[in-house]
């Protein structure tokens, strides 16, 4: 299988750089009869795009999406459905220099090293956060066939900007305000923090990292494969493909380590008439199934690699040490932009595992 | 492709129950040429065998491993290598009446709402940890072509139990005192007060959770595949089909979230003649590829589900509210006997990948 | 994937050598709740077995399958079924001399260039036809689980043998006159005058070729996927995994390209109140999709290739000519061992494809 | 896996409908280095375009093909490498009727059931012949290549016309004669009988099948792999995706079977200082491994299954009988456009296997 693939049913295959032609996506396996058109997925792209505020880079880019197969009279038919967004002019000069000092954090030198230089180094080439688009591309598909037919609702928002964190989890009511701040917290009090977290470090010509929350409603019970199928192994397996991606924890996590099986167990109840948990120290996961409680995770990204400062580091020519200055409009913490990047993953691998497990028809009615 | 399955040159298929009549795995990609014998499967297995101290369960299990397929006088062909390990008598009667009174903790309610009843649900059945030692018998085949062909090595070590962790990763030189105590934590004095922990756990009939670092050496710049076979999804995915984890990390991981991108970056240096980083805070992997400094990881493992305490449940026939005690001998912490398993999985996604890069050819000479 | 794999949902993975400890076959994928027992598969198995004609090889095999996994109280779990036959004392030494002398028409040249001499090659190694054993362990089961579900009927016989041929495809009626005689050729006579040509070649010390002829009855409008999922790829890449087979058509095939298009395109009718076409040269199949008509396809094998007579060859070690006769017991024909493979291949890709197209649900009720 | 995917490390992925926006191949694993241009793609394409001679379809269609992604400064990159073409306005409505009324031959009725009405049935959609164009696409870079590494050829031709054929295979020295002549048969007495059969298949408003027989020199000794990697599967799987295929063999295939073991056998020789086979009954495959002799199939295919004729069908809403003529410009014989079709297809198996084995190296020096 290709590794610009991922899934088994609902397949998304990612091409494209961040310098060259375009970016796209083909989705194979989404069932005949979604009503799909191209602003069902450009509305989720925007959410998604830089140039939007202070916090994140000044770059503009205008991401239209256009769908190139797989629909016919505003449905899919069963077919690939190829998306495609043009890129802009680039203003790739800003590179040339990059390719013989690697940059600290980025992946300039393993990708030298393993394509011997012929790899499309500009803007990052295939290791941009570019290529998170094709994700939400193929997630915005994902998130509308899952909420059609089995009403299963992801959201996801900045729970923490370096040390500035929420205290709780957002409840569903709180949904709402995730995109009404440019840093996408649905606590507005934390969320004011978090921008002059944000500002101070660009001001600084440094940058934060933070953390990603994902909850989703609504999912049925017994998703998941066992032995290399839970839900844990895919869902991470997506999110580790976003650029900047260093750690990954359900439920109570890495916390949950510290504490006794007494307290981390959730106590089976009657809740609404039917089965749920007393707590969900699990994050609605158990032996890689979902327990039909939300789906809770959290995602830690790195601050950006790219900073204004100067940084040592070899040149791979000379085998010297040099110093760099990383030039362009960078963002100085990718966290706000990460929401709709999150949803999407989660809703293809969740997608996936529903196509899979024969809740949702190859064909809709 | 097969949930029961992973891997895509060196692919692992896992099959049997915790109480059927056996656990097997099939290894397939494995290169002809290799010098192989049961010793070198079964010494992987033995440690992490329960029964062999106070701090895990107290079950005798005589796991002896039988290659059944995929060698011929003393070196594997290039067929795939079936092994099986028979299983002994269990006390089965223990879990019959928890079919319908799911344990908190565990997969039985997922798992009953899934397959309607038709499971093994004996001992936990596909969910068992006991799983865990297919992935051994695959892993140390992996661990030992590794060896060979790249001298790559992978140790893991309980780095914390409970609250009670280590103040720094363990050098190359505590390595062989890993196995030398209980806990398999290569410091010697925190891995008593480990064990203390353990013990206290288990007086009070509850059980506690607990990290395990990895580490790997000597690991050739450029492994991984952008955009969904970077070493992290490959080897989260991996780890996360574990039972009991919850959360995995690189590097600096959920910490370097909280720190600027100047303290987080590795700049570039020389050291001994190659190029290498100061720091280490990606853990070995840019842009998913390996960048030749170790490959640093940290397992969160929840505290063992099976408790003595009294847990209230939902009887699924009556749906009514009843209490449980999960009889049988547990382990109060599965961390102990976590180390060769991570190795082995780490080993099995390095394996898998190196051959993909061609650095591993189809048969050693 | 691994090449010892076949198959998307219902994937059988097949393991084992000719003269090593055993065969077996692993089934990921059968749906929870189908009744299953060994007998089911040992009957299907008994119908390839050698050793129970004069017109087959007298060797004599007692081939008994063990489950030893997947199963609980007699219902398939969802888990996956792994299945063994154990060899009997194997007569190793007939093939000792083969490694530097390869016999024409085997597998040995080629696989000793590929391994450097790794391979097992006694009794055929991998290559061996024994390993279609491991096809009719897991067609077995795929053949119970279509009939069970979807009343799916598949009959294969032997149509060819040499140059003597049945002058019609078998009905439905005459299915049960198969497995009447040794050649498995439901028309009587001709099933004589075949066995025949089959006793003169073994007295001449030769072998001869021969066809198998399939039919599928039942088979649901619409199963298949484009573009490389027709259902031709699917059945053929199945078939060609014999050991022998060198074609294979389906419907009017080769002789179907000497004709127009009018006398070769299949009109629709009503019959008995469905929609039906009139001929079926599609052999059931339309832009790889099925049409409800019997799927019809043809399976060419060549003559065996171990014959008795002396053959020239080339000594590997010396690079000079040599001649061979292949000692030992051999078929001189291997058709009529077919028909339980052919049908167990074509059960395992209709299984696959009616599981993915929602048509089988994954618990059985 | 998407079923519009093929390959494992040499991966096809196809998108796009006949009379949609576009048809477009992504190509995922070609190693990075390889010199690639349009020119190189578009040379090949060009063999199989329509309207290019009398014995072909007289639709006019100019397939100019875009690489979007995956080369930079004329090298592949390692990354994906899409390409498309634009399709030019098609005459839509010929076919508007034809949804309920499906065309004998044709894939109508069972895609009718299969997507309910979904699917983009305007000039067949994802059936329609023109989805070759993406195999060739793809095929044009494996080809390339493969001679660029192995020094690999393959050429194909048509072989067979109705009941006219060439007597003997065609030699390499006959190469340059196959595109000398619209049907694409190096034996130009032949072709012109073959072009004489296909004119009156015209003028009687039908149509005529035949064969392709294809050679592939050069190929390295030991590629393929057991069990269900065989040659001869992974080429007739690709092979059988393209429409209006209902035959393949391999070697002597067919008549082989009809004939004696010591006839068929292929006996080893030295010629040239090289291990050879006298004959080439076995078609350069053994146990499914390549063995040094070129690859010798046919490929049947059926007479095209729209004709000008009146033909019987039932009016699916109605159940009625009803008659039909298909409209538009059709080709009287499919045959003379597929020898790059059939070049592509073997390129990419053998390309996909090369690069498994390790023959070719990620990235080329």
């Amino acid at each position: 299988m290709s590794y610009s693939s991922i899934g088994q049913r609902f397949v998304l295959t990612s091409f494209g750089e961040s310098h060259g032609r375009c970016i796209g996506a083909v989705v194979d396996g989404c069932p005949a009869g979604l009503e799909l058109e191209e602003k069902d997925i450009q509305k989720m792209l925007d959410l998604r795009k830089p140039g939007q505020s202070i916090v994140t880079t000044q770059r503009k880019e205008e991401d239209k999406v256009e769908i190139l197969s797989g629909t016919f009279r505003g449905y899919t038919t069963g077919a690939p459905i190829a998306m495609i967004i043009w890129n802009q002019d680039k203003k790739s000069k800003d590179y040339e220099n990059l390719i013989v000092k690697p940059r600290p954090g980025h992946s300039d030198y393993p990708a030298f090293i393993k394509y011997r230089g012929f790899n499309d180094y500009r803007g990052g080439g295939r290791f941009s956060g570019r290529l998170t688009a094709t994700f939400v591309m193929a997630g915005a598909i994902a998130r509308k066939l899952l909420s059609k037919t089995l009403d299963i609702d992801t959201y996801s928002y900045t729970s923490q900007v370096g040390k500035i964190k929420m205290k709780n989890q957002a409840t569903p009511k709180m949904k709402n305000a995730i995109y009404s701040n440019e840093v996408r917290c649905p606590d507005t009090k934390i969320a004011e923090k978090m921008r002059a977290a944000i500002l101070a470090a660009r001001r600084s010509g440094d940058s934060v990292g933070g953390l990603i929350e994902s909850i989703t409603l609504n999912v049925p019970v017994g998703l998941g494969e066992p032995i290399f199928g839970s839900l844990e192994s895919d869902l991470s397996r997506a999110l580790y493909s976003i650029p900047a991606v260093k750690g990954i924890e359900f439920g109570s996590g890495f916390y949950g380590s510290t504490i006794k099986g007494s307290e981390n167990n959730d106590e089976y109840i009657i809740k609404n008439g039917k089965i749920a948990t007393k707590t969900n120290n699990a994050g609605g996961i158990l032996g890689g199934l979902s327990t039909g409680m939300p789906i809770v995770l959290r995602v830690a990204f790195k601050p950006a690699s790219s900073i204004a400062k100067k940084q040592n580091t070899i040149d791979l020519k000379t085998k010297k040490p040099v110093s760099l200055i990383v030039e362009g409009r960078h963002d100085p913490c990718v966290v706000p932009r990460a929401p709709p990047v999150v949803d999407s993953l989660v809703s293809l691998v969740l997608a996936d595992h529903a196509i899979r497990s024969g809740l949702i028809p190859s064909v809709l009615k």
